[in-house]
């Protein structure tokens, strides 16, 4: 099965993260061939991958629609990731378990959107459900900026059941919910061995998965708009969760000690 | 001059907030007229509106291929706010200004949900350059769930000028930028008469715009993809700002005190 990559950084990333059969690159003709073309090119070079240039109808028939930017790329089957392979990754950096889990959500551009803000924070790993809800679409590696394939990714059958195993690997599962009386986000203690999870758009949560967290936490909201884009929502929890952190595992001269 | 916006969450907030004129309300044929729907209806008629029920191709039309959910509404132009009804607002409820800047944004999801973050956590208002970026359209507001129908948003000939103007105010303007060696949002003291300022994707804030910022704050990242949406990173920075000043303004039975 071959799938279509599409949009620079999304191939500039699947080409660093080597984690796909790479078959061919596709660039559209008159595209300049510098800046992240430049990088692109390079990458394909170091893995002996074959470029076409080709018109540019020819990529945009390819991409489906999607905005390519000149660069698509034909790769293997994305390879996700088994839950054991997240918690070896928090063990290899010595760092207390940091997953996101996503429930059913259905629209890429959040999911991407998330991906990009998971992989910026450092989580070990993201686990989702596989049928239902999106999967690791181009159109999810394009939204994520490449961000997806440089993530763990789980897909489960059963993300209840998977809740449960984690659980016995030791992870707390922090629901982020929008019913009143439940605790706001900043007076939960997050710097703990942590699953956050995520409903989808518009439904939130299903309710076994609701069920199944440890505890429900909230962003408090005082507009007169009823909810937030699941993407906002995911991207403050898991900055207030890294911040609970003390910014780990940042390389920065200003860090916090 | 009429707009059409379209989808149930901004037909109803633009219905709720009142601040356009309002033309007729359609209704796709076949829509079922309850939840949402049943709420459009019950402020249509408290405002004496002509509801229409036309068929979907019909509507489909009209919304351009925007998501319309089965309802467009024809309205009057979007009314922007002036500088001083910002600052007018933050008097009003006692509270130290609080204000969004966004400097040539393009794309409407971003500025839609940027927006109903804002209105989350109770911004005074916003101030957008008027040219180049986008403006208040109907993909905007319906992408905002309707919340920018709720916000004062000021559109500005001069995104430089308009920031000295907001600083004769009292504001203190910080940029969000991801340059190294600059401010950590958490050790930024946001709990002051703030403008917080978002550049637009892929270039950031334009020079003039960085240097006439009184501060430079930004979000650790540590993944391998460089930058963050400017969606997510605004609603990060936002909800910082919001909880600095301990949620003030949100009604909770456990808010802090």
């Amino acid at each position: 099965m071959s799938e279509i990559i599409f949009g620079r950084w999304a191939a500039l990333e699947t080409l660093r993260a080597g984690k796909r059969s790479l078959q061919q690159l596709i660039l559209a003709e008159g595209t300049e061939e510098r800046g992240v073309i430049a990088d692109i090119l390079a990458a394909a070079e170091e893995r002996n991958l074959t470029v076409k240039r080709v018109p540019r109808r020819m990529v945009d028939d390819l991409a489906k629609g999607g905005n390519h930017q000149g660069v698509v790329l034909r790769v293997g089957a994305y390879a996700y990731a088994e839950i054991e392979t997240i918690f070896e990754a928090a063990e290899a950096q010595n760092e207390k378990p940091f997953v996101l889990l996503l429930d059913l959500l259905q629209d890429p551009q959040n999911v991407g959107t998330l991906l990009r803000t998971a992989d910026a924070v450092g989580v070990h790993g993201v686990v989702m459900q596989d049928r239902r809800g999106v999967g690791i679409t181009p159109a999810v590696v394009n939204a994520s900026s490449g961000a997806a394939e440089h993530l763990h990714i789980a897909q489960v059958p059963n993300l209840v059941q998977a809740m449960k195993r984690l659980k016995e690997y030791g992870l707390w599962l922090a629901g982020l919910d929008v019913s009143p009386n439940i605790l706001p986000i900043d007076r939960a203690d997050l710097n703990i061995a942590l699953g956050l999870v995520l409903g989808s758009e518009g439904e939130g949560m299903r309710r076994l998965v609701r069920d199944t967290c440890d505890l429900l936490i909230t962003l408090p909201m005082r507009g007169h708009v009823e909810s937030l884009n699941v993407a906002s929502v995911g991207s403050v929890a898991l900055y207030s969760a890294w911040q609970a952190r003390g910014w780990q595992g940042w390389a920065h001269a200003d860090k916090p000690k």
